[in-house]
């Protein structure tokens, strides 16, 4: 489930004072409290809006096969929501995607992902965590990151095949498909 | 401001196992994390879905002023969105209250509380709070719950009044404009 | 296409003085402005919110064929759209339905038909309607309407079977699945 | 109010074969049905999607006071929201205004303009028009356009100036207000 899975606790102990805890303090705290996420789904976009392409980042896991994800990750504490969104972005798309993140805070949906993966259809095993979703247009260039992450550009129609579907897991590809259906693309 | 200055803690502690936590842990997280919340603004409205009236809680403070806020608390380990804004409304409502909590997940806007109350204009002392705020007509009877509290309804234009302004904290009259501006009412 | 194929013109001219057009004068503008519509996905929802149901108007045709449609019309000049919502629902599902129409203006999508079925995936033969849509919870009794047809109502799994999906026409069982997506129900 | 006020029937004329109509239909069919727009409200913005600024095109009228507007017009037969929009904003800010349309096709709101200014607060004195209303973030460069107006850009807090609503008419202070509420901004 991409960026859900991994484990990403070090970078971020190491970006913000305020949001420092150790592994195991936040280990604790995410089996007492829901957790603040935010997930974006990257796209491209013609000039009028349109959504040409989706974004996926792509990561070969240790059996060999291929995951793909949207990016996300937690909000930290003293963190602002549309901040969060820009380093999570950065961090997984690199400084040059020039993201175009929403003028409004209200996200296309919220995501509840559970360590129970038939409680809402959104899985995380390591925690309930409460995802603002928001649909972001990337205008610059991608490139892997640290967590040797790829990139991918698909089109709409492409999201829906049955193989990439089965690629994405955690639930993002229904989250893709919430999020097409938002920008009016035929789902 | 109502609910986000109210200590709630014993309440919540005991309806729920998943949530149950210490008044001591949940200080230690409150300042690590941000904490999950909803914000529900209650709303008569009439038979084409225009806003009537807005419902606010009335209280007595320890210094004899008036404070008054909207429905809100915290998301609790476990519990889904929708069932929180449930819970926190018929235990500041009633059960009778009979609340139309709306079918889309998404919130109209995300409220950012902080202790620092300069940083978004919403405020609380305890906690990095965010909270997903939703618009909930009423159709039931109200009362006042074990809080102590009461509810009173004035029109939207009323909303507006300074001396209503005055007496709603923590950056809920403004929470209740942006609610308003989403209905399509005059603010 | 239910609503937008079946003539409602002789009933629409008798409701309103400010809406009164002659057939052929509906026919000319048709040609050369698009007609603001409403569609309204009626739904039974539970006491948190959830969509249980979704409601199919059905109709037989003339070939004895059976085609489904969702609640939808023309705005009439002078009218309020959410009076246009509210008229007709009432018109399709009759006076006891006690829709709950939304409290925001804002539409979930805006459907866009065209004489052209490639054009959208929206399909109207006789115009260019831009319909603004809405889902409408129904809480109240429905019964067959002047216009013959009658409601039925399925799950939101069963609306994504084929054999259903192939009797919603014009583009309907699209915009069903996004106003699912939009409702957080799994597409 | 802008261009709901001023006469720009030739320049749409020319510029589609399917909207061709004569000033004289479009008077007629202008007081039979109500008339497809939209509005966009212009906004500089910064890396995390913050307004800086909202663009408000200037007029002098013929009485020698200066009206303020946001951009908007008329959709057109055969036209798509989307262009709509992209058409309106290219001849009001010029053809290098980068504008970012809103992946979503769903507006923040809807405003219907009628001839009477009571009715909704929105006026429009030649029409009844429901118009869908955008933020619009603008990378470009602005210039005046074919119709003389010259465009200037406030802040946020600038908008609620009593100086400056006093020059916005028809209603379009209110719709910005309602932008500025819709992205979070304190109003």
């Amino acid at each position: 489930m991409g960026n859900h899975v991994s484990d990403q606790r070090i970078s971020e102990e190491t970006q913000t004072d305020h949001g420092w805890m150790s592994d195991e303090e936040l280990g604790i705290m995410r089996g007492r409290m829901p957790v603040v996420y935010v997930d974006a789904v990257p796209v491209r976009i013609d000039e009028a809006g349109r959504i040409t392409h989706v974004g996926l980042l792509l990561r070969v896991m240790p059996d060999g096969t291929i995951s793909r994800a949207i990016v996300g990750g937690r909000v930290l504490y003293g963190e602002l929501v549309r901040d969060a969104l820009v380093r999570h972005i950065e961090k997984d798309l690199g400084t040059l995607a020039l993201p175009k993140v929403p003028v409004a805070p209200a996200p296309f949906t919220v995501a509840e992902y559970f360590p129970d993966p038939t409680k809402t259809g959104f899985h995380d095993p390591r925690q309930h965590a409460v995802s603002l979703a928001y649909i972001v247009p990337i205008e610059g260039i991608c490139e892997a990151s640290d967590s040797s992450l790829d990139i991918t550009w698909i089109t709409p129609d492409e999201v829906l095949a049955p193989a990439v579907r089965a690629e994405i897991t955690g639930g993002h590809d229904r989250l893709i498909r919430m999020a097409l259906a938002h920008a009016g693309c035929v789902v």
